[in-house]
């Protein structure tokens, strides 16, 4: 469930995001979504919880794939009905991960 | 619930964890060092969420206020005790944000 990522440098998209309460679509798409981000050149893996507060962090080789990632024709029609229904509130942060650490049993 | 950080670049470190079954000492050690987080230099926010993963994203002005905040002697004893008893995984990742945007309704 913690997303095995390669030795860094590579990039992190922090999606924060609160829910609205429609639920018509929402996870259909969001499981679609992840599959169509599987598929993406440059997808290193995700972690997604939600607890009120929803956090889904998608890992990326490089600016260059998260790009096409945001661009993508399926993705970009998720990210309106998103603002549309969805969302209530959402940001999105680009990071370079510099540095990792881990621990483990 | 969404942390109002400041216009980028500033840091984000991603702690992403599971947890052992072990509650003792857990809960109240969590708040402690959210209450001393928040009084060190270059603190800037987080975010947090459990639901089997638990992601805690805490935000910093720079390198340095992470390193202080790694650094600080009742932060140590509870990395200690988080190895010892309460998780049985954690990936720390340490990122420079270079951009954000953001959604409200």
């Amino acid at each position: 469930m913690i997303a095995n990522t390669p030795k860094p440098p590579y990039y992190a998209v922090i999606f924060s995001n609160i829910r609205t309460e429609i639920e018509e679509g929402y996870a259909e798409t969001a499981l679609e979504m992840v599959r169509l981000a599987e598929k993406q050149e440059g997808y290193l893996g995700h972690e997604s919880v939600r607890d009120g507060l929803g956090i889904t962090i998608s890992y990326w080789k490089n600016l260059d794939s998260i790009r096409s990632w945001k661009q993508q024709t399926d993705h970009i029609i998720a990210q309106k009905m998103g603002r549309k229904k969805w969302y209530s509130a959402y940001k999105t942060r680009i990071c370079l991960v510099e540095r990792d650490y881990e621990f483990m049993i």
